[in-house]
């Protein structure tokens, strides 16, 4: 098209230099009390803001909704109407008269008029933000005596044609004009005044600034009607030098376009529509540039055309045009815009600029891309020092982007998972291995290994943690060793070492590459897994809870007389035997001489246990309120965060404070509800940190000799299970680094999966010799470090949504986390107020957050939906539903099959299954065309 | 303008006649295989609905988004194509020749043409509801065999640029469809039988077609693109007559109009769009009249024109094309869109057709009215009389109308809170009156005065209940009686008498048109206060239980052992004594000769003190469990409540189900936790109903004698109190009546505030003749009946929104409600298992659920908002936000007097209080201008 051509020529010219962004103020002739003046009626930065005319308040930011016919009557404006550009402009009067001058010479206005526009347009300007508040309280007195301000007859006579209405006020507004066009000479000088060079203060003032970018310009738009005119007065300004005009703009912005439309009578909603459709044109990203650059009037119109041609028309019986539209989530960027119209020039683009329902079934979504990190080198340690290369230059920004208020909700959030983590699988490695490795060892081992990790890690965001699978490998070589009488801490620094060895292997021969072989499809079964787990471990733990503390159900308040636990003294001998087999000790004498009715009713139930006395009674096997209260705090703990975390979205509250509290939901759960627990001062269980830094086991030293204690040829078979544990450890730290490195989280320091595995791998032999557990990178708290430490961007126009910038990747956090670890032994004063039902709620919520992310949940959730309540997923418009359907039912069958093979001895081969995974995975390319398969996972490399 | 002029001569011509509803289907050619065959790509009934080409499904129904391009190369369509109107058609062969031949005729194509046009015109209909189920197995095998089908190739260049894309797609089509025109004719003969003018069992068992109104007429668009063609083949038909045209259209709806555009190649997206827009103006309100009254070309044409001059237009840098807009709420009515056509004629309301965002400021809210009701008639009895008369036609009506599977939702609902609020007042009555009203009088009044009152009442959802104010008075009442040894029940009989008497003196004056005078200021005060008194009576409730079931909170679980409760004998003498002053039954024998150790040991803890022992020991003052289990059912219930009310607007289940699960959802949660209650057998405190049928205090009897116990004086000096009863019944009564016949629950059988207030004044003297408690309408209980009684539309367009149609208006739920509420004396072994906090978990929800729909409330939560983040109330417009505040806070500060005067021995002045409601509202006028009232609250008559 010809207006097409015509951008191209002008924007094609010199696109070196980026139009500074515009805002847009439209300011409308009002009559206030006797005066004439400007009031602003909306604002643009990139959507309208209307002001509410009676809400005396700004509207919400809406999309612009225009009519057709205000657009192609502003077309005729531009034509019509006296075009500036570049007009050399240093005040407002000297503009207007100069603006005015070229109307008279142009013979649009008969020279007679020259004083009343300019008198006019120099009117003063009064901008939303003063808000008189101050009248509130004198209001409350005036309202009542002036009721004809308002025109309270007016409004109860219910006119329903609005038309009769509109032409009342039109005519009341006539003869105001009039009457204060009548003594027009003595407000002159005063409102002359008020437009000087320098920004006032209360422009100065205004927050609003801080919503327009920095280098932006103002487009001033006046929309008036004046009784002395016959036809309209239009006029487009284009300074050559953007410039402040006093009191015109509601903000320091320096003014670059004027646009003046002065009407007769009779149309105000008419002019208004004009006014708010080249105010629309002005913020819009195209015709801006074209406004800037515009050579005549005939570019201008040109670019009206263009914009025409791109304009999404709704139809008007199925929008009702009063509805405010909310800012889309995304609009198409100028640039695409742009490149659209060179398209055009190519002629094969015909009508499908604003092809809203056609042209999205050829695209296929934009592949998810693992970038050169995975590259295959061949190079001996190729990818390794590739890492360190690409490291190395953010280490000193590593340490400093982690001085954020931020990182603190972060460190405070991940150290409890952490610790939860480490006394949870403390407690459960204690039992497996008779105490070899405990609570203690726990807990300094995790400090030990994630400082390190943090420090020299490739990706210091990962979280190393004890992980089920390793235990569950634990658990199976203790009982081995102890079987066939081999010492357990020696087999397994062998074992640590030999997997160490294999683990530098695979780090030398860049063997992580194989990880791209792992699409959506095996990280959602890996990720769903862990998440089940932490889920299921929340409530085994719970449900324990009801075990370990059995509520008396039979229990009726009336007979409380007849429940009683009593400990029953044994037989005398019986209970002189004991005495005399155990080593005399202070309190056995006493209780030697002391065995009457009376003492034994003072022993405590384990002390009456301990020295052989039997309970009796109705209450001894009953444990009164804990397990109730421990489900209070365990669902409170879980529904509290949930809410907390919703709160973000809420409407209460400014932005800020919500989003203080939304990160912070976690822990202010945690202080709720141990608040609570601590005011009913009941005996809950808590969280029992080891005060002392000893080994658990008091035969066990801090170091592990290799040598001396089996037979020489199990130093070389450990490299059997060793294999074991390297595939495991492999598959583990990989995965979860792939879910942690994804691209929608926008990390911008790279990564190192190399780097990441040599240290896990120095770390393996580290903590076999000192005896401590060994640590491998943990999904869900990696993935709730990644959440808590997200950045959005400020600064964004009104009603722009707040982009997702990228995470806070520093390594501050994680030590400082890891370094807290370590330092809890010292804290157990205040950590021992932490009931563990408080612990579980947070385990749960960890495991259904990082569920709900997942694709696979998504479309699990599709299962209970009707396709007509199903949400408008991008696969759902290309990928038949049985198709997708499908393709979710052989996930959850994997995701069965091992669930049952981590349920039972096969456990230790968990890593094998994930591997399995990724057969499975190829073996769906015979069931799914890759089509299908590029939308509901991603299609493998060759 | 023309176009305007033209279509109010053609549409104002006979407007009598309503045009069928049109219901469109857009096909495009397609190549399937090697046939061509037309397929259906979109449809519309009032939104579109679009076939999701890879998803094989419906895409949610959205409004049209077309381009501006589109709708003018539709208007040049219709300037240049054939337009045949009232064409004699009987089948489609015949129609299709006819199109063809006119276009030869006129010489717009070539004769040599004609077979070609007809082969491709009268090929198969393939319709989207033919869904290929079966394949879905076959599929499995066969994508990975034909890849080329999907062509994966394609998939794996991600040609960013999509029109490179576009042109191979569409040379693509070109070679296969010359490939199909090859062998042209074995085809044809099977593609004509599939076009049959009976309908055929597809079309039949389409379930769509209930979407569809029974009057609807199809409306066919046939996009498509061929390679004979060098200009494009445009056809707009309509029929004489709405014929059926076999498999043409999806559904057994006659065709009357037929749009075809054939085109050359390479523009399919532009064709497209074409047919969009076509169909989206067939099924505009305004666009489908003017269709079916066109008399020629022009019309059409006018009639887009129209249509154009009515579009909104979205700027297209402030929305995505791609985003598929939801259908909005409401849309403008094609009658306002008609009369906004013939303002025009008037030629004032320029440009304001699509003012989005100018004009609604001279608007005011739709005045509350009361309707003819509340109108003072000046005759006796006249507004009694005028009550009777407007409820005696609907009588019958009123008993059919109630047999509905919602009515049974209802009648449980209800039911269980009137048996939840008899007991408790009953319970709190037989505590403030000695028991000479008590759980069994407040089941009989109940059951009594509610069904009478459904029974007879004028308003049938009203629903009679104890109310707090009325059991202050009684407590009062007692006291005073017992203080002066006046005879109780025999005072409260004059009492009831005096009152009854007024009651009628105030429906014969027709007094209650003084309820006209109560504004949204004075309902919402009332009824937020009585929401606030269900609150905090069920949190009271709740606390209650802590304190009645104390928690031992030192427990420790280890010393168990020193936790017991023993009934320690009192000195022999004393326990003597006891037995000599007591009469001697069998049990005190026993115990005289038992009184040993052992005996003592055994008692319970109410035996042990009815017979002086003493109870020892450290756990003898707490219950356990019993405190938190309540705490868990309270929560619990209130929050299922919630959950599965706002269930209904989740995204799963089918709505049918989803609403039954919102129907039901109170009594689901009652189930739900009496369930849980049962299976943790705990003995929670459970709902008491009495069994036997017979006063609560064994001295009085079921009738009151009015004389012969009080001197006769106090016979006439009842009449001052009864004077405050009548003033609190009244107000009481008419307040909740008001809120149940609010305009927004659109009742259709009109009300009856004399009616009702006659038959509570019948029912106070009843009641006070049999001694019990008087009854009055339950704001809270009676809002819960409405709203469990709301209608929606079932058959709306896909897209529209169900419609509130109104409440379903009877006297089956309320007599229903309250025999079963007599019953329930004997349905006391099934009620017994409902534990009390699971009715207290009813009552918060009650309270909060009638708090939620009050703008009080909603004014209330903006002081949390920042302005930015507020709702899009229509009063934020129109009102500064700081006259919103003053008036929330009058209204808080009201409703503070209000709760502090009833927590005092003021409360039985609480009627007068809602009084003084009314005079601080008159007041207001003084303080906010009537333009501000109307928006917040209502204007008062004059």
């Amino acid at each position: 098209s010809p207006a097409a051509e015509r951008l191209r020529h002008i924007l094609g010219e010199d696109d070196t230099t980026p139009t500074p962004t515009i805002f847009t103020e439209m300011d409308t002739l009002q009559h206030d009390g006797e005066e004439l003046e400007w009031k602003e009626s909306a604002r643009w930065v990139k959507f309208e803001e209307k002001v509410e005319e009676g809400g005396e308040r700004w509207s919400k930011p809406h999309v612009s909704t225009l009519t057709l016919h205000s657009l192609f009557e502003l077309r005729t404006c531009l034509q019509t109407g006296s075009i500036l550009l570049d007009l050399e402009g240093y005040s407002l009067p000297q503009i207007v008269e100069e603006i005015v001058d070229r109307q008279i010479a142009d013979g649009l206005v008969p020279p007679d008029l020259k004083e009343k526009i300019i008198f006019v347009l120099l009117r003063k300007h009064r901008h939303q933000t003063k808000k008189p508040i101050h009248r509130s309280l004198a209001d409350i007195g005036k309202s009542s005596n002036t009721p004809s301000n308002r025109s309270p007859q007016v409004n109860l006579t219910r006119s329903t044609s609005s038309a009769s209405g509109i032409h009342r006020s039109t005519e009341d507004l006539r003869s105001r004009q009039s009457s204060s066009l009548g003594h027009l000479h003595p407000a002159q000088s005063r409102s002359m005044n008020d437009i000087s060079d320098t920004p006032s203060t209360d422009q100065l003032k205004n927050k609003f600034m801080k919503k327009i970018p920095r280098d932006a310009e103002a487009s001033n738009v006046l929309i008036g009607e004046v009784d002395f005119l016959d036809k309209p007065f239009v006029s487009f300004v284009r300074l050559a030098q953007a410039t402040t005009l006093g009191g015109l703009t509601e903000v320091p912005v320096p003014t670059r376009f004027l646009f003046i439309l002065l009407g007769p009578q009779g149309k105000t909603k008419s002019y208004n529509e004009i006014g708010r459709a080249i105010a629309t044109l002005m913020v819009d990203d195209l015709f801006s540039d074209v406004a800037y650059k515009a050579r005549d009037r005939d570019d201008l119109i040109a670019g009206v055309d263009e914009f025409l041609d791109e304009v999404i028309v709704l139809p008007p019986g199925e929008w009702d045009p009063k509805i405010r539209i909310e800012p889309p989530k995304k609009v198409p960027s100028a640039e695409m815009r742009k490149s659209v119209l060179n398209l055009n020039e190519l002629g094969q683009m015909n009508g499908s600029a604003g092809g809203a329902a056609g042209g999205e079934d050829d695209e296929l979504p934009v592949q998810h891309e693992l970038g050169e990190e995975l590259k295959f080198t061949g190079r001996f340690c190729g990818g390794l020092w590739l890492d360190i290369k690409r490291k190395i230059p953010f280490y000193c920004s590593d340490i400093y982007d982690g001085f954020h208020i931020q990182s603190i909700s972060a460190v405070l959030f991940i150290y409890l998972g952490c610790i939860t983590n480490a006394i949870t699988f403390g407690g459960l490695l204690g039992d497996a291995t008779d105490n070899y490795q405990g609570v203690m060892e726990s807990f300094l081992g995790t400090a030990l290994a994630g400082t390190v990790f943090c420090l020299f890690g490739g990706q210091p965001l990962i979280i190393l943690s004890s992980t089920g699978p390793i235990l569950i490998f634990e658990k199976l070589l203790y009982e081995f060793s102890k079987n066939n009488s081999i010492d357990y801490m020696e087999l397994r620094l062998w074992i640590g070492l030999h997997s160490c060895l294999q683990c530098f292997l695979l780090v030398v021969s860049d063997a992580s590459y194989i990880i791209k072989y792992m699409t959506r499809f095996t990280e959602e079964g890996f990720s769903s897994l862990i998440s089940f787990i932490f889920i299921s471990d929340a409530i085994k733990k719970m449900v324990a809870a009801f075990k370990y503390y059995p509520i008396n159900r039979g229990f009726k308040p009336d007979y409380v007389t007849s429940y009683k636990c009593e400990c029953v003294a044994p037989d005398q001998a019986s209970a002189v035997g004991l005495n005399v087999s155990a080593p005399m000790s202070d309190d056995n004498m006493t209780l030697l001489f002391n065995l009457t009715d009376l003492d034994w009713s003072q022993l405590s139930k384990k002390e009456c246990v301990k020295y052989g006395g039997a309970l009796v009674g109705s209450s001894c096997k009953y444990v009164p309120d804990l397990a109730l209260m421990s489900f209070i705090l365990f669902i409170g703990t879980y529904s509290m965060t949930v809410s907390l975390k919703k709160f973000k979205f809420s409407r209460y509250f400014p932005t800020k404070l919500r989003c203080l509290i939304s990160d912070f939901a976690i822990i202010l759960a945690i202080m709720f509800f141990c608040g609570l627990d601590c005011l009913l001062e009941l005996d809950t269980p808590k969280l029992h940190v080891p005060i002392q830094i000893k080994p658990t086991r008091s035969d066990r030293g801090w170091f592990v000799l290799p040598f001396g204690k089996n037979p020489w040829w199990w130093y070389l078979a450990s490299f059997v299970p060793a294999l074991l544990v390297t595939i495991l450890i492999f598959m583990d730290q990989q995965i979860s680094a792939v879910i942690v490195n994804r691209k929608e989280n926008k990390l911008k320091k790279g990564c190192g999966y190399h780097l990441d595995l040599f240290w896990v791998g120095v770390l393996m032999a580290v903590c076999s010799f000192m005896g401590l557990p060994w640590y491998v990178a943990a999904t869900v708290i990696s993935i709730a470090h990644i959440d808590s430490l997200k950045m959005e961007s400020e600064c964004s126009a009104p009603g722009e949504q707040p982009q997702f910038l990228g995470v806070r990747e520093q390594r501050l956090t994680g030590i400082l986390v890891f370094v807290l670890t370590g330092l809890s032994v010292f804290l157990a004063p205040i950590l021992q107020y932490i009931p563990m039902p408080v612990l579980y709620g947070v385990f749960l919520y960890m495991g259904v957050a990082s569920l709900s992310g997942i694709q696979f949940w998504e479309r699990i959730k599709l299962y209970l939906m009707p396709p007509k309540h199903q949400p408008d997923f991008s696969f759902l418009r290309h990928v038949p539903l049985r198709r997708v359907h499908l393709f979710t039912l052989v996930q959850i069958l994997c995701l069965a099959v091992l669930w049952i093979l981590k349920s039972t001895f096969l456990a230790i081969i968990f890593p094998v299954m994930i591997l399995g995974l990724m057969v499975v995975r190829k073996l769906l390319d015979l069931m799914f065309s890759q089509h299908d398969l590029a939308w509901l996972d991603d299609i493998l490399p060759d």
